[in-house]
C-alpha cells in the first residue's frame, strides 16, 4: 500500500486535473498567489458574485441573470478563491452546470422558479454528503469514501433551486477552530493569508469570504460556523439542536447526542442567512428527517411581536478568562453605541460560570471513544495533528499503538452524570437570564447578549488556541450568530500594556497581540438568543446591522 | 436503624392519620372494600366529580360551583378511590383547600379566573415535586426526601389555577407497567381490583379512573402514561420529548437523555387532555425550563389545516410478536368501522421491525448504572422486586452485594453506537411511514396509526409482562395517545383456540386469556402520530371518539 503522503498528493493531483483548464491555468499559472478575479471573470461576472444574495435571488427569478451565468461567475470565482486560500476539496462543476441549465429551461418553460433558492450557488462543507462525490473529512483513509446518498439538506437545497458545485475543507478530526489536515492541507484567510480562516468550517469561511460561493453550508459543535464566519467577515448562524436537518451528514463522533453538531449557513449578508433558513424550513424537513424538529419559520417571532418598543441588549465584554483584544473591544463598543443611538437599552452582562460551562462540554467530548478516531488515522498511517502551528512537524509525532489509552473510557453512568451537570448549568444560566429583568427598562429580561466570537480577529496560523467564547453557547444550546462589524485598524487598535492578567491563559493570549499582524482582519461579534430563537437572532442581527450603518452615517454627517 | 418493614408501616400510618377523620373513618371502617361514594359525598359532589373537565372548567369560571366545592368533592372522592385501589402516597388536603379558598376569593374580588385551570383538582404522580412534600418513588430509603422546590410543571399548573392535593403511587424503580412497591404497596384497578392498574403511573390511573381527580399528571418512558390510562378507561397523552416541561421531576436514571421520560396528562375526557396541554403551553414553559421546546400550541396543526378532506388511518392489528386478545381486536375493529362510516380511509399497517426497535430501547436502558438503583434499595435494606406477581415473596430474594455485577457497564462509546442504531431505526420507520402514500387516497402518507396499547386489557396482577406495544413509540419518539373504546364483554370476547403461535411469548401470553377474569376491564387503543404531533394526535382522538359515538347511535337506530 502506498504511504499517506503519496495517496494525498495523488488525490490533490486528481482534483486539480478536474478543474476546467481554461479557468485553472490562468489562475494557477499566475505568479501572484493572490490573482485578481479579472483574470478569468468578466466585469459582469464580478458584479454577480458581489451582489447581495436576496438581490441575486430576485435577479435570477426575474431573468435579469440566467442560472448558468450566475453559476459560471461563482464557479470561476471559486477557482480564484481556491488559489488564494486552498479552500476546496471536491469539485463537481459539471453537476452544477447541468443543474443551472435545468433551472434556466424550467424558468423559460414555466415562467416559474423551481423554489426560493432558484439558481443560487451554494457550497457545502466536506462532511455534507452528495451522492457520487467523496466525503473525506480530511482523512487520507477516507479518499475512496464516495457518498451513496445525499444528506437530507442537500436534497432540500437542490429541490429549492440551489446550485451545488464544490465542497470545502475541514481540519483533521473536525475538532479544531482552524482548518488544516494531511489530505488537503491548510486553508488560509482570504483577507490575509498569514492568518487562519478559522474552523472547522474554515473552507466555507475562506470560499464565501472570497465570494467564491453565495452561501456556505457549515456545521458547528463548538464554534465551527461562527469562528470562520467571523474571521472571514461573514454572517454565520449556529441554530439550536434540531432546528435544521442534520440527517445524513458525516461526523467523526456520531451518536454523541448530548451536544449535537448542527448545520447552518455562512453568508456575506444577513438577508442570505434568513433566505437560507426560511427556504429550508419551508420544505418541512421534519417530514423526512427524524433529527429535525417540527418547527416552521415563525414570522411572529421574527417580527418580535411580543416585544413592543425598545429592546434591551446585554454586552458581555469578556468571559472572565481571556480578555479580548482592542479591535474586538472596539467592535463591541461600536455595536453598543449604535444600538443606544437607535434607541435601544444596552446593559453589561457578567459572564456567568462560562469556564465551568466549557469544562462540562470538554468532559462530554472527552467521553467519546478515541479508538474510532485512531482507526481513521491508522488505516493510512497518517499522524494525528497535535498543533495547527505551521512550524509543527506531525511526522515528529511518536506513533502510538491503537490500543494505548491514557485513561479508561467513561461508562454510560459517568456520562449521564455529566448530562446532569449540563442540565443544572443550563437551568442556572436561564435563571440568570431571567433575573436580568431587574436591570432592564423593557419589562422583560434582556433580549440578546452581544459577545465576542473569540478574543481576537483571525490570528496567525496555529494561534487560535481558545474557543470558549463560542463553545459556551453550544453547551447551553443557545442560538448564536456571528455578525461582522469592522476590520482591524492599526491606528485605532493599538497594543495596550497590561500589568494584571486574569490568569496564565489570559497572559499568553494577550502577549500574541500586535496590530500589524492582523492587517485587514475582519472583526465581528456574536449575537446570542436563547434556545431555538433563530428567528429573533436573525432579526437582532438586522437591527444591529442597520444601527451600525445609521450610526456611521450620523458620525460622518457630524464630521 | 429500624428495618424497612417497620419504616414502611410507620410511613403509611402517618399518611392514614393525616386524612380528615370525617372522611377517612366512614370510608375505611366500611366492611365493603368498595364503599359507595355516597357514604361521604353528597349527590351534588358526586355530580361534580362526574362532570366532564371542560364543563367543570366553565362551571367554575361562571361561579356555578366554587373552587372549594369542587375541591371538597374531589378530595372526598380521592379517599374513596384510595380505599378501593391504594392509589395515594402523599396527601396535602390543607394545601388544596387553601388554594381553593384563594381562588374563590380572587374570582369574587376580580370577576376573573386565575387562569385556564381555575379550580380544577389535579393529582400528581409521586415523582413530581411539590415543595414541602416528600417524593419517595416508593423507596423506603426516600421517606424523608422532602422536596425543597416545585417541579416546573407544578408552578405552571398552580399559576393556571389548578388545585393540587394528592400524590399517587408508582412501582419500585419506575420501570414496570404495574404499580407495586415495598413502601406503599400495590395499587389496584378501580374497575376490578383483581386486575392491575398498570404502571408506572398506576396510582394516577387508579385515582383518575375512580374519579378521585379531574386530571392526573403522569410520566412515560415506555408506556407509563398510556398503559394505566388505558387499563383504567382514560385518555392518556404521551407527548414527544421536550414538548411539555419536565424540569425538576425526579427519576431513578437521570441523565439518560437519549430516551427521555416525558410528562403528560391522564383524564376521563379528551377535552381535559387538550385543556391541560393548551394551559401549559400558554404559560410559555420554555422561558423557565431549558428541557422544554419553544413550541406554542399550534392551532393550525390541531385544525388539520394542511389535511383537507378525509383522513387515512392505518390499523396495526398486531406487532408481529404477541397477538392481541379478542377484546383488543374487537376494539380495533370498532374504531376501524366507525372511522370508515365517518368517511375516512382505513388501511392496514404492518408492524415494521417493532421487536428490533424495542430491543434498542432495552439496550439503551440497560446502559444505565445499576449501582444507583442498588444504593436506593440497600440504604434501607429493602429487596429489589423481581416480579409483580402477588404470590412472589421478595424476602425470598437472595441479597446481592452492592458491587456484584453481571456484566461490565457500557462505555460511552458503546452507548453512542446504540444511539446510532436508534437513529437508523427512526430514519427507516419515517421512510416506511412516508412510503404509505402509495396506499392512501388522500395524496398524503397515512395520518395516524391505530394500534393496541397492550395485547390485553388490564390483566390480573403480575401478568402484565409485555410492554412492547407502547415502548416502540418511545423509541421512535412518536406522539401516542391512549383512547378508551369499550369494556370486556365475556359474550363477545370469547376465548379463541389457536394452534399456531408466533413464538413462545405469544403462546405464553395467549394462554392467560379467560374473559371471565377480565370482567369490567376497559379496552382502549393507541392513536399514534409522528414526532411532535401532539395537536394532531388530540384532534385524531376527538375524531375517533365522535366516530365511535355516531357509529353506535347509527347501529342502535338500525336495530
Amino acid at each position: 500500500m502506498a504511504n499517506w503522503q503519496s495517496l494525498s498528493a495523488e488525490k490533490r493531483r486528481l482534483r486539480d486535473a478536474s478543474f476546467p483548464s481554461a479557468w485553472f491555468r490562468p489562475v494557477f499559472d499566475s505568479p501572484n498567489s493572490d490573482p485578481s478575479p479579472e483574470i478569468i471573470l468578466s466585469p459582469k461576472e464580478i458584479q454577480i458574485t458581489e451582489t447581495e444574495v436576496t438581490t441575486l435571488q430576485l435577479n435570477l427569478a426575474n431573468g435579469v441573470w440566467t442560472a448558468v451565468e450566475v453559476y459560471t461567475a461563482y464557479a470561476k470565482r471559486s477557482v480564484v478563491a481556491h488559489r488564494l486560500t486552498n479552500c476546496l476539496t471536491e469539485i463537481f462543476y459539471v453537476h452544477g452546470l447541468t443543474r443551472a441549465k435545468f433551472l434556466d429551461a424550467y424558468l423559460a418553460d414555466t415562467g416559474k422558479v423551481v423554489g426560493p433558492l432558484h439558481g443560487i450557488p451554494i457550497s457545502i462543507k466536506d462532511m455534507v454528503n452528495l451522492k457520487g462525490v467523496a466525503t473525506t473529512l480530511g482523512y487520507v483513509s477516507w479518499i475512496d469514501n464516495i457518498a451513496s446518498t445525499n444528506s437530507k439538506i442537500v436534497d432540500i437545497l437542490e429541490q429549492a433551486g440551489a446550485v451545488l458545485y464544490v465542497k470545502t475543507n475541514v481540519p483533521q478530526t473536525l475538532m479544531w477552530v482552524e482548518t488544516h489536515n494531511l489530505l488537503w492541507g491548510r486553508s488560509l484567510n482570504p483577507y490575509n493569508t498569514t492568518l487562519t480562516t478559522g474552523g472547522s468550517s474554515g473552507g466555507e469561511g475562506a470560499l464565501v469570504g472570497a465570494r467564491g460561493s453565495a452561501i456556505g453550508v457549515a456545521t458547528d459543535i463548538g464554534g465551527s460556523i461562527r469562528v470562520p464566519a467571523s474571521f472571514c467577515g461573514l454572517y454565520g448562524l449556529r441554530p439550536s439542536f434540531g432546528r435544521l436537518p442534520y440527517g445524513g451528514i458525516s461526523t467523526t463522533s456520531p451518536g454523541a447526542n448530548e451536544i449535537k453538531t448542527v448545520v447552518g449557513p455562512v453568508c456575506p449578508s444577513i438577508g442570505g442567512v434568513k433566505l437560507f433558513v426560511q427556504s429550508i424550513l419551508a420544505a418541512q424537513p421534519w417530514l423526512n428527517d427524524p433529527s429535525c424538529l417540527r418547527m416552521k419559520w415563525d414570522e411572529d417571532a421574527y417580527a418580535l411581536k411580543d416585544r413592543r418598543g425598545r429592546l434591551c441588549f446585554a454586552v458581555m465584554w469578556d468571559d472572565g478568562v481571556v480578555q479580548p483584544y482592542p479591535p474586538v473591544r472596539r467592535a463591541q463598543e461600536m455595536v453598543k453605541n449604535a444600538l443606544e443611538k437607535a434607541g435601544h437599552q444596552v446593559i453589561s452582562w457578567q459572564a456567568f460560570k462560562h469556564k465551568e460551562a466549557c469544562d462540562i462540554l470538554r468532559q462530554i467530548w472527552a467521553s467519546s471513544d478515541p479508538e474510532e478516531l485512531k482507526a481513521h488515522l491508522s488505516r493510512s498511517g497518517e499522524p494525528r495533528l497535535r498543533s495547527m502551528d505551521p512550524s509543527y512537524d506531525p511526522s515528529s509525532e511518536p506513533p502510538k499503538p491503537s490500543n494505548s489509552k491514557s485513561k479508561p473510557p467513561s461508562t454510560a453512568g459517568q456520562l449521564y452524570k455529566l448530562h446532569n451537570k449540563r442540565a443544572a448549568a443550563c437551568e442556572e444560566y436561564l435563571q440568570q437570564w431571567n433575573a436580568s429583568i431587574s436591570s432592564t427598562t423593557t419589562g422583560r429580561p434582556i433580549d440578546a447578549i452581544i459577545a465576542p466570537v473569540a478574543p481576537w480577529p483571525a490570528p496567525p496560523h496555529g494561534k487560535n488556541i481558545y474557543a470558549d467564547y463560542t463553545m459556551v453557547w453550544n453547551m447551553l444550546d443557545y442560538t448564536a450568530m456571528s455578525v461582522p462589524v469592522t476590520t482591524v485598524d492599526p491606528e485605532l487598535d493599538v497594543a495596550l500594556h497590561r500589568d494584571k492578567f486574569l490568569n496564565k491563559m489570559d497572559e499568553l493570549c494577550w502577549e500574541l497581540y500586535d496590530p500589524s499582524l492582523f492587517k485587514n482582519a475582519p472583526v465581528g461579534i456574536q449575537i446570542v438568543g436563547r434556545t431555538l430563537e433563530e428567528e429573533a437572532a436573525i432579526r437582532f442581527s438586522e437591527i444591529v446591522e442597520t444601527a451600525l450603518k445609521d450610526y456611521s452615517v450620523k458620525r460622518m454627517t457630524k464630521l
